[in-house]
C-alpha cells in the first residue's frame, strides 16, 4: 500500500477490506490524517463496528471502560448537528479565516473544513465517542485530564483502524458546542457527556503525508529547555 | 509475534527492536495493556524519540501541534515524582482497594500500581506530554475536550509504538496531582501544561490479551438506547 492510495474501489463490504487492518502499525501512523472531503456512498456497518472494537481496546482509567459510542446515520439527526456545525463555525470560521491570512497550509485545512461544514448531511456515518459518569474527585486539572484521557486513546485507534480499512475519517468538536443540544439531539442521559465527533465515509481525496515539527523541536531532556537530544534527527 | 511474548532479550538496541514497528495494527491494539513491571535496565534514547516522532503524527485541534514533551532520565527528578506520586496514592490506593474489595481483576491492577509507586524511581524513562497554550475561547466542556483530545491521541501513538517495539509502558496522571508541584519539578513555564504521565521501560512479565465490554454493550444506532447493532458480534 502506498501513501497516495485512493479510496477502495469496487467492494467496499466488510469481507474485501478487514485484512488491512493488518497494515503495518508505523505505516498507518505515518499516513492518518483528516480526510474530510467523503463521498455519500453507505459504509458496511460491519466495518464501523469493527473500528468501535478496536477502540475499546485502547487504556482508561483504572480500566473503568465508561463509555458509550453513539452511531448516526439517520439523516434527520445529521441535520440537526449540521445545523448547529454551521452555527459554531460562522464565529470560528471567520475567526479562522482572519487568522490563517497568509498561510497557504491553514488555508486548505480550512476550505476542508469548509466542505465538511457545507455537505455534512452527505457524510453516511457519524460516530459520537461519550464518557459516562462524573470526573473523578481529583483535584483541579488532573480531573480533566484523566477524564479526557480515557476516551481520547480510543478514538485515535477509531482513526487508526478507519485510516487502515481506507475509510476516511477526522476528529471534530465543534457541532457539540451547546452540550444541552447534543444531549438532546442523541436522547442522552445527564450522565452521559458527548467528548467529539468523528465523520465517516469513503475518501474523494487521496491520503497523504503529513508534516509535523521535527520530534528535537518538542522534546527536553529532565527539565523545560533542556535541548539535549538536539537534532539527532532519531 | 505471539501475545504472550517476553520482553526481547539480548539486544534491546534501537537497530535491534525498531522492524517491530511494522507489527499489524490490530495486534498491536488487541495486545496493548498497561505494564507497570518494568526492568530498571536502560533505554536506548533513539526508542523513546522514536515513540515520541510517532505520537507527532497524532491529530491536533487546527494542527496546532500545540505540545511538548519532557522525557526524564534523571534519578532525583524521577524521586521527586515518586513522592508525589506516594502522596497521592496513600489518599487514592487506599479508597481503591476498598472499592475492589471481591473483584479479582480490580484486585491485581492495584497490586501492578502499588508496585508502580514502590519502585518508581527505578522506572529507567519517564515521558510527560505536555500541552501549550490556553484552552481555545469555546463555550465550557467543549473547549475542555477539544484541549485534551489534543493530546491524547498522541499518548495512544506513544503506547502503541513502545508496545509494537516490546516496552512496557502505561498511562498514568497522579504524580500530576499538584500542578504547581510538577511544574516546578520540570522547570515549566505556565503556559505549559503537563497531562500526563508515561512510565517505561522492558518489562518484567509477559504481554497478554485485555478484557473489555463486547462492543454491542457500548454501540448506540442514532439515539442513546437504540441498541440496533444487537449482538451482532461484528
Amino acid at each position: 500500500m502506498t501513501i497516495n492510495e485512493r479510496a477502495p474501489e469496487g467492494d467496499r463490504s466488510f469481507d474485501a477490506v478487514r485484512d488491512r487492518l493488518s497494515m503495518p502499525l508505523v505505516e498507518a501512523m505515518e499516513t492518518q490524517r483528516a480526510v474530510r472531503k467523503v463521498l455519500p456512498d453507505e459504509v458496511d456497518d460491519a466495518i464501523v463496528l469493527r473500528c468501535i472494537e478496536l477502540a475499546l481496546k485502547a487504556p482508561t482509567g483504572s480500566n473503568g471502560q465508561n463509555w458509550e459510542f453513539i452511531v448516526v446515520k439517520d439523516p434527520e439527526i445529521k441535520a440537526e448537528f449540521a445545523a448547529q456545525y454551521r452555527r459554531a463555525w460562522r464565529l470560528y470560521g471567520s475567526l479562522g479565516h482572519r487568522l490563517a491570512r497568509g498561510d497557504e497550509t491553514m488555508k486548505k485545512v480550512l476550505g476542508a473544513v469548509q466542505w465538511q461544514v457545507d455537505n455534512f448531511e452527505q457524510i453516511p456515518v457519524l460516530v459520537v465517542p461519550c464518557l459516562v459518569g462524573p470526573q473523578r474527585f481529583y483535584p483541579g486539572s488532573l480531573a480533566r485530564s484523566s477524564h479526557y484521557g480515557s476516551i481520547y486513546p480510543s478514538v485515535q485507534n477509531l482513526l487508526l483502524a478507519a485510516r487502515a480499512m481506507g475509510l476516511g475519517a477526522s476528529l471534530i468538536t465543534l457541532p457539540l458546542w451547546s452540550g444541552y443540544k447534543a444531549r438532546k439531539i442523541l436522547n442522552l442521559p445527564a450522565t452521559v457527556q458527548p467528548c467529539c465527533i468523528v465523520p465517516m465515509g469513503w475518501p474523494r481525496g487521496r491520503y497523504g503525508p503529513t508534516t509535523r515539527k521535527p520530534v528535537s523541536k518538542v522534546v527536553h531532556l529532565d527539565s523545560y529547555g533542556n535541548r539535549a537530544f538536539g537534532d539527532s534527527g532519531a
